[in-house]
């Protein structure tokens, strides 16, 4: 490539000429396609971003400008520019680099993310730590529309618009997140973007936008014409920005034009961009949310290749099909989602059962909060929320639903470990920050049946508010669609295998981890029991102590930190009776895993099939 | 009085002229100032709600229709008009009424509330209920403009602008919440509530709004002569919601004039009205911040009357104080506090160092990834946060600090059993939750001197990001101001006395409660070992191997939940070493606690000082 093939830093990119930058972009645009072909990736947001990027480092001095990337799915390009085109051959894999910015990966990277709506909290506040070194950085956070939805994203904005401060806010509006856009900020952003007011006035403003002292008379000569313009931007300048925009996020020559005036500018400023998701490549244009991350594909063709483990179903297409046939038998049923129906497969019930089916944005917060108002009412939620975005409601959980007592179903996709999304991304935490919820039912399936049965059960009256966690991926095989349904009672394990001297009790999908492991135990000689506790909580305290009789050693294995969750609980049973028991814990151990395939991360972490069997046969 | 003695529901006010309900109005609001001058409680907001509280239950028909107050300080008069009169006197006690809206206590409180910023996201899930039932319920949510700061709040606007339901959203705009509300929200507000322009054109804009119909053309002859109106709502009207106000809360008539007009307008609809925090009451207009929650004073002369044990200082202050002797030295220092500078007494840092310390309003996720920020620009930013608001901030400080290992000092203000505020308020959780994040040192001083101490540690080298974590109210007595600083090595507890059979095993002040049943118990022949923790993480296995050494049996106490603190770890410890111990835990049982003094709740609870020494001398 003539150009990207010599970029090693963003200071080889200053050596361009802006008439070169186009054509940069296109060797990016083709990198990044070629790359994600072959090592699947994020294709989609970082497609949209190319210009931007290229312009961004072009204009700023990184790393000494800190550029924070919201999200952090778009940064693809930044990567590449930033001495990384070499080593995004292993994007997301084990021990490659990271798919988000990641401070401990480079110093381009300001601020880590992977998690939505953080960039302006944190480009406010180191805006706050240079101006009080009286340093004279740049601060320029990206945030889409999508992550606007979130409570966090406000909160910056409005903190920020109230500072002293510089930071450009870049708001690159594509109307998508992962799936289309939601909510009244989106209808807002859509309806003046798309109006025709806009593409008449926007070289007029641009002309008086020109010089910072111009713009006031800009603001009110437009106003006087009853221009849509600023009353167009009212709710960023109402929180205390300066709102500029609406410019083409793929145009190199106005976006370059158009930072470089605003890097002058003083005070908190908002530039409205608009790109497209899949910007490029056609395929990832034409079906956005399929493109957003689209596994292995041929570039020339657009075919996309199968991935995974096809015999089985996914864990989330069990929870979208089961949902779906409970809501049609109960008409109290409705499903929520934050931004996620199609990652969560509740685009199932969505197509059938519009009215009882809530996309709410990415709000993980408001979430939990409508459910619990929508449950005060009387109607069944079942909420559904990644592991690891369910850490940003923890407090309407408790407050809301839990001191309460309101019946929500919350179903926690993506627990345990996620693989190639890494740290960010992993569902480690919730069981132990669930544990300690007074009221909680926590339940983890072992297979697609069991999920099944827990997903028709937790309607039931012996179940109260309860979790229900499960993992990313394909299931185990398990026969389940049209089965009929099982009732699950809320506490209860049960025994999988009889044995002796020791005993594995594994919670969730690692007990079929476990079940091999303890098979080829067996043909070594040894003898070991196996419960699968199915519940954390209610905690099944016969189940243990019949374990603990019978068994000088019990192994725990959980997919999750092994602090605060199956290990404790067991430990707390057998230290609190003093029982004669040593008690070993698989798990996640007490630090953050980085990103990999699931079989290498379990490997690493020792609780894939190898490390149990290992902790049974106490072999070091 | 000649109308509350005979007001035991609502349906008693509608039996009132409008032109008797100011009558009603003043008896209500001498009602709460007797009340509350002998049993203390949060006086100032419930008096600005009088008018508008008895205007909402003469116009709706609760609880049928729902009424959802935001934080709920605001709800002593909705309480006093809801059957809770006599009861009142026992508000905030021991097995009294609840502070706070709770469902389980009325069926006239739609939604239980305690935390900042809920109401929109729960009036939404209740309208989205009343519609799928096909009821015809009015649903209302009253927020004030300090929740309005929070996240939830806007993404409950974002999810209800863009939704059909009819929501009647009333904005509470007093300019206040505990402190000044800060942010560019409220500045926002502010400019318009006191331009001139409103005065005028109020009355002629309420004329046109009579009618559903008229009022967009009403929109359009104001817009046409250039009037501030509708520019000014326009963050509301851009989220969707139709926007009316301002108008004067204190003001009856034309509260019911308005209200029962937007109660046939269909659609989201926000009102803003304007209130006075202390309404009627000069001491509590006069001094806002004091009169929050001012405790027992003379009705007659507004004199406080004195309250606790004053010969300590409280711990708030041996933050605040301490804060300001580091950051005097330590230049890196900067003070974070999600709108609790009066609260956390970081005021006293403002008042010194206003350019290193932020109050950055209702915002606790924001408040941490602004540290989180800083700190990646290498300050050290002390963010403190009330223990069960922490909860709102929980992916925050995983995702934005403990991920990139960045150094920030979360000091936990209220952590443990708060008292009178109840479930919503008690820091019960933050040790279990704070313990499963990997890298998290957490420490609990036992005294004053401990916690300057470990303020000043938590700068030095060997500390990282750390958590710092103390009760509510007054300390030991213990000697600290001006003491010479000592560093505290993280992870390292300490032997307070020696002894045998029997270790009790305790963190932070409630090992002075240990102490005292420890020195009974010797006086009954008992010799207990007696360890301070000092921090459950890292996780002094030494010390508590020396204690399962000596002792065959382990007592933890902990102000905080039994599952996943101290506890826990202890247990694991012991359970994954065999150790033949039995480990009691004394703590938070694993239930919801409401409110009372904290030493009532503690003895609920069974770990003060008498429930510890049961414990020792192991009698029932």
């Amino acid at each position: 490539m003539k150009y990207l093939d010599k970029i090693d830093s963003p200071s080889d990119i200053k050596r361009l000429s802006p008439d070169q930058l186009p054509e940069l972009c296109s060797e990016l645009r083709e990198f990044i396609i070629s790359s994600c072909a072959e090592n699947p990736g994020h294709i989609g947001a970082s497609l949209g971003t190319v210009e931007l990027t290229v312009v961004l480092h072009y204009i700023y001095n990184a790393p000494k400008d800190k550029i924070i990337w919201d999200v952090g799915h778009q940064a693809y390009a930044h990567k590449i520019l930033t001495g990384r085109r070499d080593a995004f051959i292993n994007n997301r894999k084990y021990k490659g680099i990271s798919g988000f910015p990641k401070i401990s990966e480079s110093p381009y990277d300001a601020f880590g993310v992977g998690h939505s709506s953080t960039s302006i909290s944190a480009a406010l506040g180191m805006a706050v730590a240079s101006e009080l070194e009286g340093s004279n950085e740049q601060v320029v956070a990206i945030i889409g529309d999508g992550a606007l939805t979130g409570g966090l994203a406000y909160e910056g904005l409005n903190n920020a618009g109230a500072h002293k401060n510089n930071i450009l806010v870049i708001l690159n509006d594509n109307q998508i997140s992962i799936d289309p856009n939601v909510g009244a900020m989106h209808n807002y952003l859509l309806k003046f973007t798309t109006s025709h007011f806009y593409n008449k006035t926007k070289n007029r403003v641009w002309k008086y936008l020109g010089s910072d002292k111009l713009r006031s008379l800009a603001g009110k000569f437009l106003f006087s014409t009853k221009a849509a313009f600023f009353k167009s931007g009212s709710v960023f300048e109402s929180l205390g920005f300066r709102y500029f925009g609406v410019i083409d996020g793929h145009n190199t020559e106005q976006l370059l034009e158009t930072i470089s005036q605003l890097k002058e500018i003083s005070g908190p400023k908002l530039l409205h961009i608009v790109t497209k998701k899949g910007k490029g490549y056609k395929p990832a244009e034409d079906d956005q949310v399929v493109w957003h991350s689209p596994g292995n594909f041929d570039k020339n063709t657009g075919k996309r290749r199968s991935n995974g483990n096809q015999s089985a179903d996914r864990y989330q297409d069990v929870f979208g099909e089961t949902l779906l046939e409970l809501a049609r038998q109960n008409k109290k049923i409705v499903g929520v989602t934050p931004a996620m129906p199609t990652g969560c497969s509740m685009n199932i019930v969505m197509k059938e059962i519009p009215e009882r089916s809530f996309d709410v944005g990415i709000a993980e917060q408001h979430a939990v909060t409508f459910s619990a108002g929508m449950a005060a009412k009387g109607l069944l939620p079942y909420c559904n929320i990644y592991s690891s975005f369910m850490q940003r409601a923890y407090d309407s959980v408790i407050h809301d639903v839990a001191t309460q007592n309101l019946k929500v179903v919350f179903c926690l996709d993506r627990g345990g470990l996620v693989g190639e999304d890494g740290a960010t991304h992993h569902g480690a935490y919730d069981l132990a920050y669930m544990r300690c919820i007074p009221g909680m039912i926590i339940a983890a399936p072992m297979n697609e049946l069991e999920l099944r049965n827990m997903l028709y059960s937790a309607q039931l009256h012996d179940w109260g508010m309860s979790t229900i966690r499960y993992p990313r991926g394909y299931g185990e095989g398990v026969s389940w669609r049209g089965a009929p349904f099982e009732a699950i009672e809320p506490g209860k394990g049960r025994v999988l295998s009889d044995g002796s001297k020791v005993a594995v009790i594994s919670l969730g999908t690692v007990g079929n981890d476990a079940a091999e492991a303890i098979a080829e135990a067996r043909l070594k000689g040894y003898n070991p029991m196996h419960i699968d506790m199915r519940f954390l909580k209610p905690f099944d305290e016969e189940l243990v102590l019949k374990a603990a009789e019978r068994c000088k050693r019990i192994i725990s294995i959980e997919d999750g930190t092994v602090v605060g969750g199956l290990f404790s609980a067991i430990s707390e049973f057998i230290a609190s009776r003093s029982l004669d028991v040593k008690v070993d814990g698989l798990g996640i151990p007490d630090t953050f895993i980085e990103q990999g395939t699931v079989p290498e991360l379990k490997a690493e972490c020792g609780y894939d099939k190898e490390g149990i069997l290992k902790a049974i046969t106490n072999e070091p």
